[in-house]
């Protein structure tokens, strides 16, 4: 995100990982499929949460949700029983029960035994809408479009209007996809948190950027609307907790929301899922098992980070966007088609 | 549910409506597709909550997770509003991306302006587990047996082992769709209560009727089997209910599960969805609303009405079964097709 | 509680415990303090959950809400932090101040730190109304009751009409404490779950005792009122399980509760706490824990040990009752003394 | 808030109400009482919720938390029905049993039927810990101190350094009560909306001040310390609003508390607690109620109002606060004697 760092934006006291990505965590990969043309302008995003069968190998996970104003799939059984099983997809609103479908078929391929001699397998799908640039009614997301996004893994993945962030906006410009990570040491040891963010939430006249309202500085009147969008947080981390405490650090990243004027408005489903690489937890395993966890009183610092990654990670969907027309004939302006004006 | 009369089980104080079915409420009606093939032995129940278009005229609902290891989709946005704005569809576990994306364009076509000038659509979609019976991995539930299920909707409608119920187990004996109502009066006005449940929970040798366990008068070692089941419970009431008094009857939803011998086992998931159509919530209407509802002095009949009926709704799951042979030739039987022989 | 056993009454099908009381869990103690003259029948009973103090050594924990009818102090900080960090407390419901004042004395009393160089400490004090014996606008406890009743706490304790129990009605007859336990192996290991619960819930005309209705036997016009009460359920257990479990088993309590036909009235307020002996958490560590926990595919011969503990705990509390006459000279009268009428 | 205005923090662009505090919300009062001896830095505040008898006249509540490791009493029954039915009091950590014992008498000194033909009553007392400058051990609040702030209630009340809010810190400055207000229009309706805050979180490396980090300004090694402390907001409000929708504008707080930096820390307990005065719930009615309510498409302004006004609250509790010495002779010091040295 250079700009950012020309623009001089304070965007905390951590230091970022290598590739100041979520995969930075150690495993991570994330693939992107994108559909551009015309009056579609959608996508799907695909984040593998781990080298190894995730279904076979599960890892600890929790949910928060922000405002539940959304159509997400998976989430009870993650509060339940404390265990990711599937990658995870965020696309358009309208297309989460064919990415819901889609992702099934692919766990039923990879594992012979579901449905078979093991029960079945929970799909996570997350959602916004992106309706202002794509013509959410044609439900153009087929299956195979959410098996490509998850080809495309990989660790050096592309940010703003790609994949599941193609049509969406935030603050009123073009956002989508944006991503962070931090780095930080706990008892003597260096730990990795990254997040992932899909951006579709927030009005253009409460965009703070450096402490400052954008809006009093350039004033576009066309894009002052009412907010109906939504954000998906996903917080990954090597960090050793466990599902009570990866609730609790989901609950910080409103923190990171915040400081660029979001104030969760009505229409705006926000959600955030967490998960751990420290703990696996095998499919059905039979015994007693052993997990580590820190001390909650070490937790101020991965909440600290965040903060701060989540923040980055809005700031780095804005600033990795392009100027995106589509349905209608809209227009949704990259900040750095307006930036280049004022700054 | 003639044979329940006949064996004079005792289910409840209170009358129960004209047909005995979830139907009696006012406007509710359900159709089925059943699918019975071989292997295949599964279907979609769709239950259509009110006469007049529900997206346009919401109405006031809740769900309560008993235990979440289940993968239902719309709960999150009825818990954030309080309204429930589709069909309710019930279908198996790994068939729900399919039925929620069906909906979402049976919702479509009812409502050009979703998408279009107003915003998205919530399509609720639960779920139970049938692979015992059926070969869940074939992912037989097209879009077109939701749509058929939501046509062929009625207020007299079939019980057992069909749509969504036709693969599905109740304590190791052939479970299903069943309905039950109840009438009472509240302040001199007389209210109806109707569920409907699918029965996929529970062990043969937990199994209590009539205050007795089946297994110790007639023990079938082949049905005892660890309880890998869930049970879906809807609730319909025309008691003007607030969303936050829909939570309070959802949670005695359980009581009349227990009565059959019920220990909500790990694998089950288990779930309630309630709603009354007593106040009418119109789409984006942005003005001043009145509801109306009772004082919560005045809920504990509507909590005797949810037990008994949900109570006597699965008791109607397994008498008006019929004996399935499904998957890999594997037979479960109707309770009839056992208590013959020792009642 | 020999009466059942004479009664033959079926609690269940695992063995219970050497005492069939809360205290067979390894280090847990119980002791009351019961107030019992004229119009003052009330009283405090505490549990004290290890031999060691439990501030410094915490243990997990979980809550659940059945009916949030109540006045209950310290679930809060248990659902944040997953711990236990005092004894736990039960009394009349506007004596929940005064007892939750003279545990934090206690605690002060006990850990001198407190307040000092570390933080404070979270009271866990629950309640059930004895208002219909007790005179409870008379605020008759006094912070040396709390005293007394955990300086009596010991291994072999006295159910029924003693300590918070010693004002409570349940189903109409006189209720109070009760307690039972369980045995059962898990993965070759043996392992001991015990419960306590403080009943004053449920009304005459539902109960059930040995799958029949007592009050068509034997119909007693005076005690057929509304249901106002509420019941406490207390679970200890040496099965190592964690706070996401502990709340598991907690949800299945009220399976135990529905067997004696409770359907959980608008005016009970019912609550259980859950906690595990197995793992210690060291105030103020601040490093990495090892946790043990069983995996959730192990869970449910816990959950039935629940369902069949609490079941009988609540009998328990009903045959270790005796008759009681308090406030306005209203006389509760205990099963036995109905019973041996009836059977 | 003088200095506010004349430093030109920018606190929002809807405008504030006559007194810019929470008693702006006709009908609500607020009252101390202030122990400020020495080592014993600590007192009471209590918020009257309307003129007449709140018991019988309750009003619809919701209570939200957003790090539940405080002590706090009353949320439980809240959550369950939705109402509040005393005044809410505010002290320090260890006295919430003192407190809530001196309520219940004055509840029942208010109300002769409580406990005699009426139930109980459920005392909200909610609390930070102020053990840095006041000697919380001692338990010096007394019941006849909650008496007192209950009578000192008033429309013009002070802010800052008095009654509960007498030994709070706030990010390393003094902090305690802050309140402020806003004035909107809904439908062409003037409504308002009043918040009261007990400050007690944050560290002062993280203060933001008009979108600056002040201690890049002005750096005060002393007073970086870890943050242990915790925030109590409370909300109130005439919109008419359910109690879905005062959850949801509570969950609308930490957008406020935000904006000054903080991040929600471990050891930071905390909480909102909103009530609307719009519609009146009789104790024990038995009929239907009608409630008025607004459409949920028309509650962002009341999100906007919530996040403006708790910010400034909490600026006010800053700017209010005097510099106070206590326990062990630590001083902590106003905002006004640094920035005096700043700007």
């Amino acid at each position: 995100m250079g700009l950012t760092k020309e623009l001089n934006i304070d965007t905390g006291k951590l230091k970022h990982g290598n590739l100041n990505l979520i995969s930075d965590v150690e495993g991570i990969k994330v693939g992107h499929c994108t559909l551009a043309s015309g009056d579609i302008q959608t996508g799907v995003t695909a984040i593998i949460p781990r080298e190894e069968n995730i279904f076979k190998k599960k890892l600890l996970a929790a949910t928060h949700v922000i405002n539940g104003f959304g159509k997400s799939i998976g989430l009870m059984q993650i509060n339940e029983l404390g265990t990711l099983e599937t990658p995870i997809i965020l696309t358009n609103t309208l297309s989460v029960g064919t990415a819901a479908s889609a992702l099934v078929e692919y766990m039923l391929e990879q594992n012979p035994s579901i449905g078979e001699t093991t029960g079945t397998v929970n799909p996570l799908v997350c959602e916004c809408n992106d309706m202002k640039l794509n013509n959410i009614r044609s439900l153009s997301i087929k299956n195979s479009d959410v098996f490509e996004a998850i080809k495309d893994s990989k660790k050096v993945f592309e940010e703003g209007s790609v994949g599941a962030g193609r049509g969406m906006r935030c603050h009123g410009l073009k956002g989508g996809i944006g991503s962070s990570s931090r780095i930080f040491e706990i008892d003597e040891n260096e730990y990795t948190l990254g997040t992932l963010v899909l951006t579709n939430h927030g009005r253009y006249e409460d965009l703070i950027i450096n402490g400052q309202n954008l809006s009093e500085k350039y004033m576009v009147q066309s894009i002052n609307e009412p907010d109906k969008g939504s954000v998906i947080v996903i917080i990954a981390t090597d960090v050793p907790l466990n599902e009570r405490q990866l609730l609790r650090i989901s609950k910080r990243a409103i923190v990171g929301l915040c400081k660029t004027g979001s104030f969760v408005s009505n229409g705006s489903g926000e959600l955030v899922i967490s998960f751990s690489t420290a703990n696996t937890i095998l499919h059905e395993t039979k015994e007693i098992i052993d997990i580590k966890r820190i001390s909650d009183d070490l937790i101020d610092i991965v909440f600290q980070a965040v903060s701060e990654s989540v923040y980055e990670s809005v700031l780095s969907s804005l600033f990795n966007s392009e100027t995106v027309t589509g349905r209608n004939g809209y227009t949704c302006y990259a900040i750095e088609d307006i930036l280049s004006k004022i700054f």
